[in-house]
């Protein structure tokens, strides 16, 4: 079938906004009619062409709700009509990993979804008469996609599509990194390098789960507003603190009980850990470095207690914990929509990253 | 009084046994007449001059065993006559770090114990009519020493002393990172970078708790042998393996759930850490490395759910689990007679840090 797409036909250009065959569903496989998508830093990432992992030409996307207009043979959980969210990271429940209870990267179809495929090895998109490459196993810039059935969680029919999506990739990134990475208890002190969007999302998980004080670290002061409303108690912008580090320690009464890294910045990674309490201070790596980047520190700060550790989609398992994330959402336990700064109609997707490399967008949303 | 003592008068010189003069406890303090002590590596890295807070003219030593024959004011905990192990970490369950419940760190002596002198700011050691400093809290190469009351564990009376004392350090450091830091599980893979004192440690600790593979990793195809019979079951040898870390992980299937690095050594600790499982591998930094280096690795290592922490004293709070561990040993539940390679007369302690040098000892212990 036809469908409208922005298509990635080679890195550093601009998307390309036309129709694309999309084939049915095969067996284990569901067709979703995308209604609304939001744009991450990691499409932006891919698209430039740094990602030394991205793979062209292909329909990228990966933060996306909408609904199921078709299942392929077999699929048994989900069904026409059902409200989902893509999920990049699956969960089958079936693999070591999701078996172990310890970790959310299920490794099911990891290796062909890295290729850009489905599950069995081929692609249900093409261009011109050539295969396109799915994106992390979602694509989400196409009003009609395929995926896997372990890659759908089923919300609840009345979350809006526009702000829902969002869950598929930054609000869980950033509560579930607090929640289910680093386990954040009441009462702890929390400090956060960078207040985007993943940074005010790790500020509203804190917040949702009683931390004291919610510190954050940003160079931009206009970001302090915002964090704010979304639990901030205290704010820093280092240009004001020549040592960050001890300014924090100092600020936290020895040092924050988490931090967490969301900008991806190696230098930030390492005032996160070393910001932490010594004896049990745990920093979460969550921003996503650039290509052979390394992250350093003394030994001395990890056997003094310091734990460095990192989140990946939040930790969260998606088929189990998107649907509650989307719950406390629909019960405004946790806020979305001041975060959706910008909605788009798909062809106007590539001024969507342009407000995102102006810093101009907290997130942009495509509305199909 | 006098007593007997083998002093570091200075940097990178042998140590001179002599007679030395030791005052009596003041308040919170208890004299101690150590009645064995282990040499450490520590005592050997600070009395080499490497050690950037390695202060002289100090009596070292934090290994021993011995028997209270003086309590200071105010000391209820001990008497004369209780049999006792030294504590270079103090528990005084009483400061921020004791009454978290999340780190063994006390930090109620840390300054005045970084500077060598008791907790009222002055030493109880002097030689030639002049002050000598205290080491780490404890200054074991004596044959009587003062210390904190919080720095003392009460033991069993029947432990002997000269096997006992190496709880003091080794003993308690490697068990303990398993125990109490990593809290390995039973059916657990556990990779151990380094067979000396620590490593045999970790590895009997793995056995303890029920691991399945253990699996440990030495230059030296001479460690093999002691290894097997503390717990090991699989010897690595870095030589036959150019890409260590590659074959670590297929022989693991898929990578170690626990790994220890106990040499001391940064790209040890690296590989410790990326031959981690994927989603929960936890690797633990034991060994102390050098002065002013450092550890790096790609922060996509964390990001997938590797957890990079670190042990200091095994996690172990000091006088509530050492007096456990002496029971662990004298209840065969542990083994530490083998590792006891050497005993020495205080004349011939030089001798014990000659045998370390040359890779001859597991542990030397100076016997009073």
């Amino acid at each position: 079938m036809d469908v409208r797409a922005a298509i990635a036909l080679e890195a550093g250009q601009p998307l390309v906004v036309d129709t694309v065959q999309l084939e049915g569903p095969r067996a284990g496989e569901v067709m979703v009619e995308i209604k609304a998508t939001g744009l991450c830093h990691t499409d932006k990432y891919t698209l430039s062409g740094a990602d030394p992992e991205g793979l062209f030409p292909a329909i990228l996307g990966h933060e996306g709700a909408g609904v199921v207009v078709e299942v392929g043979e077999g699929v048994t959980s989900l069904k026409p009509g059902d409200h989902v969210i893509p999920l990049y990271t699956p969960e089958c429940r079936q693999c070591k990993s999701c078996l172990s209870r310890k970790t959310n990267l299920c490794t099911s179809i990891r290796a062909t979804q890295g290729r850009g495929l489905m599950p069995d090895g081929t692609s249900r998109f093409s261009y011109k008469g050539k295969p396109v490459l799915h994106y992390m196993g979602c694509s989400t810039f196409a009003n009609y996609t395929v995926l896997p059935e372990i890659a759908l969680a089923r919300i609840r029919p009345d979350a809006p599509f526009d702000t829902a999506c969002y869950i598929g990739c930054g609000v869980t990134t950033g509560i579930g990194a607090v929640l289910f990475t680093a386990k954040v208890e009441a009462g702890a002190s929390v400090v956060v390098f960078g207040l985007g969007g993943i940074g005010l999302n790790v500020i509203q998980g804190a917040k949702m789960v009683g931390a004291g004080m919610i510190v954050g670290v940003d160079l931009n002061p206009e970001r302090e507003a915002m964090a704010r409303r979304f639990g901030l108690t205290h704010f820093v912008n280092p240009k004001d603190h020549p040592d960050l580090v001890g300014h924090l320690v100092e600020l936290t009464g020895g040092g924050a009980d988490y931090s967490f890294e969301c900008v991806g910045n190696t230098t930030l990674m390492r005032q996160a850990l070393e910001c932490a309490h010594r004896g049990w201070g745990v920093s979460t790596i969550i921003g996503v470095a650039g290509a052979g980047q390394e992250i350093s520190t003394r030994p001395f700060q990890l056997v003094t207690g310091r734990r460095w550790i990192g989140s990946a989609f939040g930790g969260a398992r998606g088929r189990t914990d998107v649907p509650k994330i989307v719950d406390w959402y629909m019960d405004n336990r946790i806020s979305i929509d001041p975060l959706i700064t910008h909605r788009l109609p798909l062809e106007r997707i590539n001024e969507g990253f342009d407000l995102m490399s102006r810093g101009e967008s907290i997130r942009s949303v495509v509305v199909y």
